[in-house]
């Protein structure tokens, strides 16, 4: 079993992408800083997608040109085809994270082609990524169900993560976008993307939808896992549950691990204060478990 | 791994003790028959302390008299001593579920006795229990964490189980009372009262108040589970944590299990109802994840 993993900050991006209220360009790059000072050494900043698709990531550019260091942080940016990628190379970017749904049918809803054509476009980004010496992520969305489709057949995503290997990708993701996904599949998932990933860092990324995602963390991790994705408060929602809650928390996953023996080198204290933050970028109360529950052990006694 | 699970709901026990709103009688009634309607086989409707210390179950006797059938479902009440056993046997309970806290702190804030004194008090109870033909579960109580004496060594629960098994108990449980522990834990302690439990029946209570509670309902079903607790709408908070949320939700466990495969008997709908009526009852708005985001595949397409 892993002993230590590495959490991925996905806050700006993930947490922020589908909100009404967006918050200033000097706003994100501070709560940037309180990541980095809660421990956070790689953090999902932006997103190269055309500005009226996702408003909340127009200042993209401008974020990147603002955060930094310390050395040893390392800021991602989402990219979705070439034009995406020319700019985050542009931007400096210290890692890309290129998304292929593994629903047909999401996949056109989303990005507007198939599952193939963006699979393809995948392999050329991680290439030219790559030749510009930037390590690529190639996550898998919906990897786990889909709102249109239902279940998702392993072998779509067994598909994608192949060409992804083949291509050169540094790392390959399982995204379980709309938060259905449960310990048994991401397990069975988990171990099949392991073996065809040939040495490749894994990554999950857990929405905390139906109350599976602190579970399906822990199995990712049984399985191998070198990195999963979180956010500060647990913000970032999905569109087809708008009532539910997003992201797997932050603090809810740094709580799990501390008292798991798990090494990941954040602060739990910083977390739950960079969540409080970020929710209330969005002018939310807090709702993560640890936000209200606290940490223990704290004898009151 | 237990491809079936048993379902203990515990919704008019742990869920309304430490609530300041109290509902009727037959309010509690109707809320049995609803549970019974969805699929409940195991219910453990009332505790018999006294009213002065949990006014909510001052009614105990009156509710056990009013609930009943169909066959196949059994009623259980909660015991602390003897004179709580004497009410329980002449309510004709069909089972009791007798509380021994790991924690001596803790004992003594809630029982007003040492772990020592309170397990020979089980003891005694067990065996008293099964004169009368009536199976006896022994919960111990703050077997993950304390909140006055933060961790609870393994061999403070392991000594309270093997009193229970001599004593004759049909079955162990293990309660995290106040929502701290980790699969990891889940796992270890597990495994060992398994082994101590000598085919007795194995049952764990989680609850949920630090994002935890389904992954440790999922590692305990991985070690051999007979039996989860688990309350409509996740009422029941701790009041160690007031802010927080309280037991596993019913319906969040019953989604985690039919999309893993393990059978258990209860119905997702009728369990997300019979949530809502509950939080319903303490004048509440639903807040389990279930109740939110809806099951899948539920294809929107």
């Amino acid at each position: 079993m892993t002993r230590s993993v590495q959490i991925v900050d996905v806050t700006l991006r993930d947490g922020l992408q589908n909100e009404s209220v967006i918050p200033t360009t000097a706003a994100k790059v501070d709560l940037a800083r309180r990541l980095v000072d809660a421990g956070a050494r790689r953090i999902e900043a932006v997103s190269f997608v055309h500005p009226r698709a996702v408003p909340a990531m127009a200042d993209a550019e401008a974020v990147m040109a603002a955060v930094g260091g310390p050395p040893g942080v390392r800021y991602s940016g989402l990219v979705l085809n070439e034009r995406g990628l020319d700019r985050a190379l542009a931007a400096r970017v210290d890692e890309v994270n290129v998304v292929v749904c593994a629903s047909d049918t999401f996949s056109r809803r989303n990005q507007n082609m198939s599952t193939a054509e963006s699979s393809a476009i995948a392999s050329t980004i991680v290439r030219r990524a790559g030749d510009a010496g930037v390590p690529a992520t190639v996550t898998v969305a919906t990897a786990f169900g889909c709102p249109f489709e239902g279940e998702v057949a392993e072998d779509a995503v067994l598909d994608i993560v192949r060409a992804a290997v083949a291509a050169g990708a540094a790392e390959v993701a399982l995204a379980d976008t709309i938060g259905v996904a449960v310990p048994a599949q991401v397990a069975s998932l988990g171990r099949k993307v392991r073996e065809l990933a040939d040495g490749r860092a894994l990554r999950f990324h857990f929405h905390d939808t139906r109350n599976t995602g602190i579970a399906n963390a822990w199995i990712a991790i049984e399985v191998g896992a070198d990195a999963l994705d979180a956010s500060s408060g647990g913000i970032g929602g999905c569109p087809f549950a708008p009532a539910a809650t997003g992201n797997v928390a932050t603090e809810d996953l740094v709580y799990l691990l501390d008292r798991s023996g798990v090494e990941h080198g954040l602060d739990l204290e910083g977390v739950v204060d960079a969540g409080r933050r970020a929710v209330g970028l969005i002018g939310r109360e807090p709702t993560s478990s640890l936000a209200l529950a606290g940490g223990f052990p704290s004898p009151r006694a």
